[in-house]
């Protein structure tokens, strides 16, 4: 293991440095080993909708994802954009359920793209469908329903919760449901752990290091919904598909919000997670590139291109490139 | 001089620490003297739109400012958010000047309040005027005509640009249009300095300390308008308007992007420099109130109530509050 100082990025003005990110990373294996750490292992906090793809084996061992396409999968496990086509699959996927939209505990929200949030305040403002979470609680309320229990499942005590809370610590080695909790943008429960728990959770998801056949038969399907639908999990060219692609697939992601980014590296077994310390949405996507490239899963030069291109310029208010987010080499 | 270390803010969840900023906060005098710091004094960062109240400079001691009221003066010193009163202030300028929208070199934009923004996209969408900066261009225009030059005065050559640049010099004692040069969001120059530089400039503004009467007396004006007006300054209610009632009007305040604050404290000649070292907004306001009750500007248990209030809480997409973000004591 080495064991290294905070990366940083830097947000530049016209050359001059204006604003600095400090980052974490943690590399681990389905042993539980850190193998590479890149600021404190030990940082405590939530990966949010990084536990989507742990969360949605409520969905898949419940039974209730039977005769569900992968692209559903994918959006089960989504932070997406409410572009239009995932704000009509959440609408069918009600529909499916025989669900009205109020029956989503997520609150009302606007798309995230500036089209789609124009379209939307005219054609009457914000909906629980267009909340970055619907696909998860389309989710819920499928897994509800088939544990028994359609109502409530936002309580950390409904079967849908315990149900992925339970498979949650088997992968970190300990008690997800004594976790620090706190509730998430979406309303359910978010859990905090250690940037090396979450790190090895993903790095056993991602080696199918599990406790049986079944669980075994359900990550595969998750994982494999995510690499081939990785626009529905964000949205279409977003930093999301941009790795998928820039990797053929041999990595997948889930972001969260505050800054985090979860890894699954399936073909070696590892698990990578990574934190912006401030909670920053910028930054967090080149750091994971670099990661990336530091673990030689791709080229220096394609990691450095993916860093550039993963990262939004920054632009003045008529669309001019007036400075740029920077990734700095890691210890 | 204190030389202390960089001041915490954290970002709680069900109170757990989720997140946590570092800023600066340095305090100096009309001599410049930095007489605290809390981190580096010497960060050079961009003080973006703080420098709006030297930039007004242009628009009075050109003549531009001749008849109009103090309200206006304070729009030319706003980050507004596009409230209605602001959008018309700005229209009702521009009819003044005999000028269209399309004379404002900021770009098009939404206002800030969702409820504004829904109205605007209903209405058609995005304009120059809802841009957080169209007071301050307005103001430009007005000095660039009174220059005898009425275009283009986002160069950084045109006179408009060149006097207050001019006037910037003799307060931070070295030549600003030789400072590290960017471009602001608006498109107009955005220059760098040290915190230190930043809070000596606020210091020498808010005692006076200027080379003559002329400037003396406008100045006066500026920092009387950022006084009655501070709700045009950023928006009706917002921690900008918090911070002036709190304080009774003894010190005055101008927020720039990427976590910047400036404060102008004439009673005592002090000037306050505060940024948020990654460029978040969140925090900087609890981190100038925090700064005002060290300094005796505001009794202990009255700036920690502000430094609170002026902080938005963490909330879920119900609108439930799910977490808080607080400024650490001091060092």
């Amino acid at each position: 293991m080495t064991d290294a100082p905070s990366p940083l990025i830097e947000v530049r003005r016209g050359g001059t440095v204006e604003s600095v990110h400090r980052g974490v990373a943690v590399v681990a294996d389905a042993g539980g080993r850190v193998l590479h750490a890149w600021g404190d292992p030990g940082l405590l906090t939530f990966p949010r909708s990084s536990l989507k793809p742990f969360q949605a084996l409520s969905l898949v061992e419940s039974g209730a994802a039977e005769g569900l396409d992968s692209a559903h999968l994918a959006l089960a496990c989504a932070s997406h954009r409410a572009e239009p086509f995932q704000v009509a699959m959440v609408e069918g996927w009600l529909a499916r359920l025989g669900r009205p939209e109020s029956a989503l505990v997520c609150g009302p929200a606007f798309p995230m793209g500036e089209g789609d949030l124009v379209d939307a305040a005219r054609a009457g403002g914000k909906r629980r469908a267009f909340h970055n979470c619907s696909g998860k609680h389309c989710g819920f309320l499928a897994a509800a329903a088939a544990f028994g229990r359609p109502e409530g499942y936002e309580s950390p005590d409904h079967p849908a919760q315990r149900h992925w809370m339970a498979a949650l610590s088997d992968l970190i080695g300990r008690e997800a449901s004594a976790l620090p909790r706190g509730t998430d943008g979406c309303g359910l429960p978010a859990l905090a752990m250690t940037l090396a728990e979450a790190a090895q959770a993903a790095a056993r998801y991602a080696a199918l290091a599990l406790p049986d056949a079944r669980r075994e038969a359900a990550v595969r399907r998750i994982l494999e919904a995510m690499r081939e639908h990785p626009g529905h999990l964000s949205g279409r060219g977003r930093p999301t598909e941009q790795v998928v692609a820039a990797t053929e697939g041999r990595v997948v992601l889930k972001e969260g919000a505050e800054g985090f980014v979860l890894g699954f590296v399936p073909e070696r077994g590892l698990g990578i997670a990574v934190k912006i310390a401030d909670g920053a949405t910028r930054g967090k996507m080149a750091l994971f590139a670099t990661v990336l490239g530091r673990l030689g899963l791709l080229p220096a030069d394609r990691a450095a291109e993916l860093a550039r291109a993963v990262e939004a310029p920054v632009l003045d208010s008529n669309n001019r490139v007036v400075g740029e987010v920077v990734a700095l080499p890691l210890a």
